[in-house]
């Protein structure tokens, strides 16, 4: 409830500074206000009007109207689909009209009169409820943790169609940058560029212009603290929409979330992928090993003898299981990112006290320096983003830290903490950490081995499980009579 | 004669540095070290007995051998091909015996039986004693400007062939972070590679094992000062031979010079480019405006609505004009070599002293971002080197700035000298800034309309000048008469 209130409290302020920052907001960030505004304003001719003319000072107005007309369609009536819109950080990109219609429409199974079409059409306006809802919960949380700093929100239009919101943190007295960026996409794609845009690409039949209607929607996020011993966090949950000329679509999600730590502190690692284990368990537990590999397996600075970015979590693409429904698969997704507050708060709170040196301060700097090799260099998403014309670079490049260093050839004593990090960044460790280090429960009772525990039978002894995952956990099955006593090298 | 011996003094101490240095270096860096010392030690059972065992004291002894070696041989014979190799920073890649070799075989034009081949030779053996010349030459003058910091002198050897010298200065008085790099490096290429390494590919003939045996040679360096108003600069000159089945050898030149301040001073960009434009006359006028434009068409980052990355100067690659010798394409990379220090030196001298602001130096960090951005996302040869098995990624990434800065949205207040920059970014101008501010003399006189002046004739009227010339400045030849009036705006 107290809660509740401080967060009501910080809203208000929020609004209040965003109205000072726009003086010296960018022209076209003003025009991308005042774009939201229409966005979110009814389409009265006042509002449209108000909207259409003027510049910054306008778009602050517009602004206004816009957060207005948000919450004055909240008081109406707030709830979507179990989704409290008014938590949210501004209206949804969809008019919230369009996607209660298309609910309505859905619940009458008149689905096929609808110009959004029917099948997916739930979870897409789902995932879109969702992705907003992450965003505001996620800015919140990092606005309860920072005591101080405020997010900027900052509507944005896509003239090709759709649209985003971009929430910002900068120098806040936890967090010295951090993003959360919601964008939902849709137009017409040449079958190549569709095909790119998904990993396993497979030919999609397109209609007799040659072009494939799609929609893309996700939120991703970037949080870069303050303090070396607390971790950065990236997550970022996606789903893709492509209609083929035969009225058949072609969905998936994609997403993940992972750990960047400038110290390593086994317990929040443990915490970190526990947490994202437990989130996944009830769907199918036999894709955490996948997911956590693929993570280590995708974040990936080759250039630096692959060191990894991070000490790993979870990363998945083309999500869309045989014979699952989208729903199915979204009730994944949103454990996912229900689990992404309780993964990462209580390592913050417990990290974010802890004094520090310049040195310390300096190693951070270069790590972060890694963290922009990696995003310009490897990460698909951010290439992909900057060579496509039209997407919006200020919230691709939202991800990169405040600061960051490079020393030629930098390398940490022999022995130190900092030495400590890059030998799990260059060799991933076994990163279901285990409070008291037991063997990772998963090898121990073969949960993994028959893709789910048998519920009720004792538990399998250690030589039940196959080989198989024990080399995914890297573990060496001729030695692991000497596991136990080897345990901290997992 | 004074600065000579503040050379050798100040070789005599950064030794020292060096030495104090390695104990604190990468092992592998000590291995590169030793390496450096066999290349560069007689191959005597002593020193290659002694490079061989041990690990970083010994590639200190090794390096000591090296230099005292290089030492030797210039206390012999020091000048090749007028080549003073005594002003060298270490030996050359390519033992120094085997290029005074090739040479003399030349000389005995018995180049035939050399296993160096014929043709080109000389040309290539001249160009790695011109790197290695730059090289020393642009190490000793930003040792002098500086005057406290001291370039480390590091020595690597490359497996498939090949190595390189990177010297690197960090934390010095003026520069915070420069670095001069050589690389000789050779092999043989799959044609696919051979031609990737060429913007303008044509088929090459391999041999029988389907490989093209290569040369690449080049010294490439990036030199970023302390102080805001003193402007990084960047340059690259490349060599590269690829020989055929036939004995044919297929052979370019590339490379280039470019400034990037922070603040503009139109004396410093006139500056600038008045010299390397001088420096390009005597052998081919008409290349300066190609050559500028290919520049202000290289650099740029696209994702930042093609914001430039700095004031441009000149770019070229794949340099064999028709008809002429590889010394007659050297000429010109050596003029362009001769250049650097010229051009840069002065506008170190005189910004220098300039006392700057937080929100200057911040400012500088955000430009540098700028940089990161350019280098890792668009930058060909850094991302050819990235993504080549086997390149040394410290001394590619060498070029990156100590530290940078990225917020999010960024934008200088309207009318402020950091907008003023942006605008020339934004919209390069014509870069002959005269120093009174006349139309640029290659316009007035006609110069370029003909590739080159009528020696002894009057000056053509401003009007003869061909409009396709002016369209390269950029200036709208129907508005000529105004241009004067308007010269700030070019």
């Amino acid at each position: 409830m107290l809660r509740t209130m401080a967060i009501g409290v910080g809203r208000a302020v929020q609004t209040g500074a965003l109205f000072r920052r726009l003086r010296t907001l960018h022209p076209s960030s003003a025009r991308e206000l005042a774009q939201c505004a229409r966005a979110g304003t009814p389409q009265g001719p006042g509002g449209g009007g108000r909207a259409a003319s003027g510049a910054a000072v306008l778009s602050a107005v517009g602004l206004g109207l816009a957060v207005c007309a948000s919450r004055r369609e909240h008081a109406e009536h707030p709830v979507l689909l179990g989704y409290d819109t008014s938590t949210f950080m501004a209206p949804t990109v969809t008019q919230i009209a369009e996607l209660r219609q298309a609910v309505e429409e859905q619940n009458n199974s008149s689905g096929e009169s609808g110009k959004l079409g029917t099948g997916e059409d739930r979870t897409r306006v789902e995932m879109e409820l969702l992705i907003m809802k992450v965003q505001g919960d996620v800015c919140h949380e990092l606005e309860r943790l920072d005591g101080e700093g405020q997010f900027l929100v900052d509507c944005w239009k896509r003239e090709e169609g759709g649209g985003g919101i971009t929430c910002v943190m900068q120098n806040g007295k936890v967090f010295e940058k951090a993003g959360v960026n919601v964008s939902v996409v849709h137009g017409k794609l040449p079958p190549a560029a569709a095909a790119q845009m998904r990993s396993r690409g497979h030919t999609l039949k397109a209609g007799p212009d040659g072009l494939l209607p799609f929609v893309a929607m996700g939120v991703s996020s970037v949080i870069h603290p303050l303090n070396p011993h607390v971790p950065t966090m990236h997550f970022n949950y996606r789903y893709f929409e492509i209609q083929q000329i035969d009225g058949t679509k072609d969905w998936w999600f994609g997403g993940g979330s992972d750990l960047t730590p400038c110290y390593l502190y086994p317990d929040d690692a443990s915490h970190f992928h526990k947490t994202l284990q437990s989130a996944m368990k009830p769907h199918s537990p036999h894709l955490y090993p996948h997911f956590k590999k693929w993570c280590d397996d995708y974040f990936v600075n080759t250039h630096r003898g692959n060191e990894r970015r991070g000490i790993g979590g979870i990363f998945f693409d083309d999500y869309c299981p045989e014979g699952e429904s989208g729903q199915t698969a979204l009730s994944l997704v949103r454990s996912l990112t229900n689990a992404i507050i309780p993964a990462y708060s209580p390592i913050v709170e417990r990290r974010m006290g802890i004094t520090y040196s310049d040195l310390e301060w300096e190693w951070q700097q270069l790590r972060r320096g890694r963290y922009v090799e990696f995003n310009l260099v490897h990460d698909r998403g951010t290439k992909f983003g900057l060579m496509t014309p039209g997407s919006r670079t200020e919230s691709i490049l939202m991800s990169l830290p405040l600061t960051a260093r490079w020393e030629y050839k930098h390398e940490p004593p022999a022995g130190s903490r900092e030495a400590e990090l890059l030998e799990v960044l260059r060799q991933p460790r076994e990163l279901i950490w285990m409070d008291d280090n037991r063997l990772p429960k998963a090898v121990l009772n073969g949960e993994l081995s028959n893709g789910k525990r048998d519920r009720g039978a004792p538990y399998k002894h250690f030589n039940d499980s196959p080989k198989k995952y024990l080399s995914i956990y890297n573990i060496n099955h001729q030695l692991w009579e000497t596991q136990p006593a080897d345990r901290a090298a997992w």
